[in-house]
């Protein structure tokens, strides 16, 4: 089995976990395709980048390190298992204390591979010309940029105009990143396995507009609704390209889901109650 | 073809509405079965109750009138016409204008029928034992009464116990009652296709809860946390029952959706914005 | 000195700091009168309610007991020294081990009186009768009651209509009462000091609805728009009364602010801070 | 009476008014100091810049216009009346079709002038030295820039730090403000004459924070609370300058207010109506 490593050496633990993650490729006979940052850790490894084939990633650290991982992967279907380096994550698999164990069951095939539903964005100019793709898991937000003044956003849904209204940007999330920058816009929390597109606008200049919640076979288009403005895309918090005044965003649900590593019944409401404190940790009395 | 018809006589357009329909029952070939408040309308007319077999119903009214037939017809599977007597409505079919032309293309089957998730709550007492049922297509509220003190609620969805805390009620809506009530507790706007239980909590005590999309196939149970308070139980906006201290509300999807007769493509985007004005119709300026 | 004791039974400190009292009143030279669930801990004092006239209120509990010494004080001048028998309150001004401190500086004198804006509010009839009349320190709240259906409201500020809509309830809030249910309806947090009436829709129907910050000298007058509804009004999360139709609810500020003893610089927002996590005590990594 | 006078000629009718008010000037014995750009239209007008005595400016636009006189006053007592050449504002004093009347009663100082509380924002280097300063009618906004990642903000109130939380910006209002860029961001609506200072952070990372409106003689200190990340400040929408990473933003009441001029009750309550269908104009039914 090949397997491709993804790390973030901001978490301390990074070096122990890659020194024992280079005593199991003998064990179980493996071979690791590293991340050129990684490299240092293990020199005669081969690199991974977007073009290697792997069987499965590993991701060494939390939750953003993992949304690296699927871009990195984009549509090739290999899954990811999460070793968590940092507070409890939404999508990490084990603790740093079940490395050996979380990837001789990776090995073994002794996991549930749980899909989620990731987006496919791209960056359309008027000639139909596409200048910039991604896949992210999380969500594609469409933002004004720098010291820009309001912004008017237009959107249509399967080509039908929904709303065109003032705001600082507009989010599309999938149920994965429902917990993440939507949450933060007022949008609602989707349990993974709902499959639906959330589009909410961050900090609307309209008092009438709400977080909805659209079927993911969706196609979103985002573009400035009048005039010059330059527009900036983020794909899961991380900068993707500005967007012209004559192009269009284009979103839609990827064709390939990230595969997430589960070695059991993982409770999506109990890592909602851990990390956010959800359904009232600090509640007022009286 | 027999058919059912509800109406609400608070709509000044009822009697003429009436009086055409009962011009179509000789042409059509159709029977009709009213509700006992339109008797007086067309005295020869059997009586539409929960017992009566329809094959469609017509509804004369708003969206309150068609809940209302939904919850007449429970689980019996009768397509419904709603007849738009008021202002437009998110799930009326026609205007009082095309009353002669929906009715017969009701009677020809020329229309399409659009599935409505509904939900089934049960208040079910310690022993398991049932002591009220409902199936309701908007909505089903577990509210504090009259001048109650702070009531904290306890919420599992499959069993897992997702959180406990104190607010006036919580709101388990469908996609449909997702622009009622579910949105005035600040829930999300769900597009109908989307199958999902939307769960919101009303006037939470804790700044830490938000709106939650669940799976349609969720089964949710709802009670006191603490102590004997007695709790309101309403369904689209109607009463229920009261819920007693040792008594749980079950809610999960309903074996059958509500049937709603359209006869074109309905944008469910333009309902919303005549409806609710969704999406920037009065916008600040500057 | 002559001090009013107010306490809540539900705390099991009450007992030791009635004791502790007892033995504080001979060293002090003050005379006690009591709530008359209190009497039993102390059988030769005096009654205190609506009409004894103290120097000095203590009230044994949380922040809940307090507003109550603060209904029962009514328009009554004296400062209300909170001895807190449970979690951080807002509103107490020591712990029960600074008891015997607390209550000497009380008689000495030696303290600071912080003093909080309260409500008057008073329902009036179609003729100008009054029928009933509070003052409140957190907040007065308009509400439907039971299975009630959906209410409109309209909303007087200084005679001018602002607006009629329907919601579930009104809340009139105080500073004081900007962290209590107000907040629940989405209400801002106002800092003590800045004078204000905070009105706040609760559960409103329209989205075009936000809450408002009004001058402390204005009059409000909050009626039910349409029809028959009988409307329940509460204070404090107590029970007022009911609301007849052709009733309004006149509320303005008291005439005298509720006076809290203060021992040394008290900071909102470490009371914020520890009571609600405001702040981000658990936010998102990543 | 010196006049000086602002206008945006985006608007289509400034020509007009600048004609009509050519022939006002020696009908009301006054001078005009005009903007660069409006020379045109009077070219042997004196310029109107920073350093211009006037005793009272026209603004010729709308609210931004009017903002735009304000910075431009900067401390100057001068009394601002706005011809609103575009849709109803909230500061405009008339409408185009009152210019002469409405400067008549200027010169002959037949008007109520409604002070408007400002806020005066410096960035202060670790030194002590200010690099920069600004007085804003609306409101300060700090705020993160381009593609930026999570910035963590900490914000500190007369010495105190309140809270440390990310986000991605915080929006400092005055009570003119309030119907701005910090109701887009959730803040409450502040009637112009409660003198405050409102606090709302834009699409916080935590769930557990909210607005929160502060004395007027609050002074405020935000700055970055880790880290490297240059901020963006924006002053009335308009670019401010960067905030670098030892910098602070310091912010606290204008030593003057703005004048509004007012010619009659101008009722707040009506504009929030009519500008933002405060209350319900499009509510739903049933």
């Amino acid at each position: 089995m090949r397997l491709g490593i993804v790390g973030n050496s901001d978490y301390g633990g990074l070096p122990d976990v890659m020194q024992r993650l280079r005593a199991l490729v003998p064990q179980l006979g493996m071979s690791l395709a590293l991340e050129p940052p990684l490299l240092p850790f293990l020199s005669d490894a081969d690199v991974f980048d977007e073009h290697t084939e792997v069987d499965a990633v590993l991701s060494l650290g939390g939750d953003g390190t993992l949304l690296r991982a699927a871009r990195l992967l984009d549509d090739r279907a290999a899954p990811i298992l999460g070793v968590n380096l940092g507070r409890l994550g939404f999508l990490t698999s084990c603790d740093a204390d079940g490395l050996e164990e979380g990837v001789r069951r990776l090995v073994e095939r002794d996991y549930h591979a749980e899909p989620r539903m990731a987006l496919r964005a791209a960056a359309v100019d008027a000639s139909g010309r596409v200048h910039a793709r991604w896949r992210s898991l999380n969500d594609v937000v469409l933002h004004k940029g720098g010291f820009a003044r309001v912004v008017r956003f237009a959107v249509w849904v399967d080509g039908e105009p929904i709303g065109a209204f003032a705001a600082d940007g507009v989010v599309v999330a999938t149920p994965t990143g429902s917990t993440a920058y939507s949450l933060s816009a007022g949008g609602p929390i989707v349990v993974p396995t709902v499959e639906s597109i959330v589009l909410t606008a961050v900090s609307p200049h309209t008092l009438a507009i709400r977080p909805l919640v659209l079927p993911p076979t969706a196609e979103l288009r985002l573009m400035a609704d009048d005039g010059p403005e330059e527009l900036l895309v983020t794909l899961d918090g991380q900068p993707g390209t500005t967007l012209g005044e004559s192009e269009t965003l284009v979103i839609h649900r990827a064709a390939t889901p990230v595969l997430i590593v589960r070695f059991a019944d993982s409770s999506f409401f109990a890592r909602l109650r851990t990390k956010m404190g959800w359904g009232g940790l600090s509640e007022r009395d009286e």
